[in-house]
Formats: structure tokens, C-alpha cells, sequence
């Protein structure tokens, strides 16, 4: 299955970068078509309802456009004390962020959707993991908003960078941290290439 | 103390590509000097003093060649059912090794060592990382060896790449698996640099 994957044209709804990064790791034959859905935290809202949702509607946003492959959406949030946290706004968004995270665990749910044309199988999930982080000094918070990592990620880190020296542990999907949740999309491809065969 | 670690000049005693990348992430001002230490796993010995040993002898052969900066040497085993895995052999060994992992829980340990010249302190430990595999077919087996990426990893697979399809959980630190405990060197790093600024 793994060379059946690697042959799939893919089509990521998605700008993030680090999704793209991930995508081409794993040696995918993908391109990217951003979505026009803008990520908006209602007051209340379950995060793996609305993660996947995310997913789903980024995924249906571009559908029409395409005929032919399979389209890929992903949404990530972090929660922290039943609080949703998106993109830092601005820089004192970041740090009030940060200041929670501190020396606390907090979970990561990413929701993904595969959409694949012409078969139309719909196939969504989420994933969550727990990231325990250290506690960071002042100094650690403003030396970290300061080399601009934090602006453009959820939760106002980034695992894979500088972020790393302040997780202390990750209990379960690393990649869902980054973004996309790799195992999980395995998963739901093979779930999906079984109903494409059986079908034929 | 994040500038404080990205200014400072270090040596990887290492020639493992993971670890380079994972310090070019981190944008660590660094250079590789490969040490002449071979992994040999003794028929019966403890993963964490061994990987410890390890390290600190990579960082001790080559410290004669190096006046000023920080040596850092690493290694990392794959341990399941109390039996220790390096880097396989051959392709048959890869193979063995993948049918061990399949389905089943193992742990990876790095052994970390930190020398700093000419303060000539020296800082070592240990990371150890819980990783749960899926179950793999034989067909996936044989084409994950066919990608080539078990080769040059211990434990015949790589947690960054296609090796992260069929991983099913990480409990701790992630880069610990990849080859490098980030977070636990940056403690040790701390730790030294207190001493540092403590004797001045």
C-alpha cells in the first residue's frame, strides 16, 4: 500500500507549510489548492467536532474544482483548561499563549478529511495528543516570540523547531502536533483504496 | 538563554544526517567532526549505559583535536523484549527487525554527552522514548525496505519519514526516536551554563 499512496495524486487543501513539508517527506505526488475557509472559534464548540468540520468544509470547498485525485484537508487547534487557541493574532496574543502553555499539558487535535474524485468516497477523523510542556522563563518567552516562530501556528509554537526545547513530552501522534496526523491518514486511505476495490 | 545556545559554537561528534538536520532546525551554529568510535553491542549490557558510554566516548576521541567549543556526541539503540537493535546489517536483518516491531511496543535510547572546552565540564545522560508500531504486512515490509529508509537506522526505520505511516503512538520525546533528545540536551545545556557563568 505504501507505493499505491506514493502513486496517488493528492491534492492538499492547504497552505500551511509545514503540512506541505510533511507531504513531501513521505515522497507524495502532491500540489497544494488553498481553500477560501477562514478558521473562526465559535465561543462554544467541541474541538474534535470542529476540527474535522474545518477539515470537511476546506475539503468540499475546493471539490468542485477537481475531478480527478485525492483532496486532502486538515484543521489543528490546541486546548488548554477547555480553551480553543487557533493563530496568535499578534505578538501579545502569542505570549498570553505561551504563559498558558508553560509548565502545563495541553492536547492538540487536528481533524483531517479525504475526499476522493471520481469514486466519491468521503472518508473523516481527528486525532489528539498530549504535549507536556516545561516551564520557560521570561527571558525563554520573549527570545522565543522574538525569532518568529511562534506567529503563524496554532497554540503559538511549533514543535519541530525551537519549540522543541521547551516540550518535555508527547503522548501519542507527533506529526498531528505539526499538523497533520500521518498514522491516522494512513489509516483512512487504506480504509478507503479497500472500498475502491471491492467496488470494482 | 535561546540566543545564549544558538551563538555558541559546536561540534557534532556524530555522522548520523538526523542529527544534523535536527541542528540545522534548531539553527545551531555548527560543524561535524565524526568521531572513529564503531558501534559494537555487547551480548549483555544495559541500553541506558550503554548508549551513555557511547556518547561520551565518541565526545572523548575526538576532544584531543578541539580547543574551544561544545562536543557533542549521541547514539541511539532500539530495544524490544530486552534484545538491542543498532543499524541492520543487511537487508535480511532489516527485515528481521521490522517483523520484531510490528504489532508491538519498544523503546528507543539515546545516550547524550556535552563537552565544554576549554571550561572542560562535562554533562551526560540518557532519553528514553516508548514507541507503539501498527501491525505490518508482509507487503508493507518489503516495500518499506524497498524505499531504502530502514538502512542506516537503528531498529530498521526511520520515525520522519515513511517509517512514520505505521507508527502508532510516541510517549515522550520525539526527537529522542529521530536520534536526538532535544529537550534534554537543552537542560543539560542550562545546567553546564550556570555552572560557566557561576565560576567566572
Amino acid at each position: 500500500m505504501i507505493k499505491n499512496l506514493i502513486g496517488r495524486k493528492i491534492i492538499l487543501a492547504s497552505g500551511s507549510p509545514r503540512r506541505a513539508i510533511i507531504f513531501k517527506k513521505l515522497g507524495l505526488n502532491f500540489s497544494i489548492v488553498k481553500s477560501s475557509i477562514k478558521e473562526k472559534i465559535p465561543e462554544s464548540t467541541k474541538p474534535d467536532s470542529f476540527v474535522t468540520n474545518m477539515a470537511l468544509k476546506k475539503v468540499k470547498n475546493i471539490s468542485k474544482k477537481i475531478d480527478n485525485g485525492l483532496i486532502v484537508g486538515a484543521d489543528t487547534v490546541v486546548v488548554i483548561n477547555g480553551l480553543i487557541l487557533g493563530k496568535p493574532k499578534d505578538i501579545s496574543e502569542a505570549k498570553r499563549m505561551l504563559y498558558l502553555l508553560s509548565g502545563n499539558i495541553h492536547k492538540v487535535y487536528t481533524g483531517i478529511a479525504l475526499f476522493f474524485k471520481p469514486e466519491n468516497i468521503l472518508k473523516t477523523d481527528f486525532e489528539v495528543t498530549e504535549v507536556e510542556f516545561k516551564k520557560m522563563d521570561k527571558i525563554e518567552i520573549e527570545e522565543y516570540i522574538e525569532s518568529k516562530e511562534p506567529m503563524d501556528k496554532a497554540g503559538a509554537y511549533g514543535i519541530q523547531g525551537i519549540g522543541s526545547l521547551f516540550i518535555k513530552k508527547v503522548n501519542g501522534c507527533f506529526f498531528n502536533v505539526m499538523g497533520f496526523p500521518i498514522s491516522k491518514f494512513y489509516d483512512l486511505y487504506k480504509q478507503a483504496q479497500k472500498e475502491i476495490v471491492g467496488a470494482t
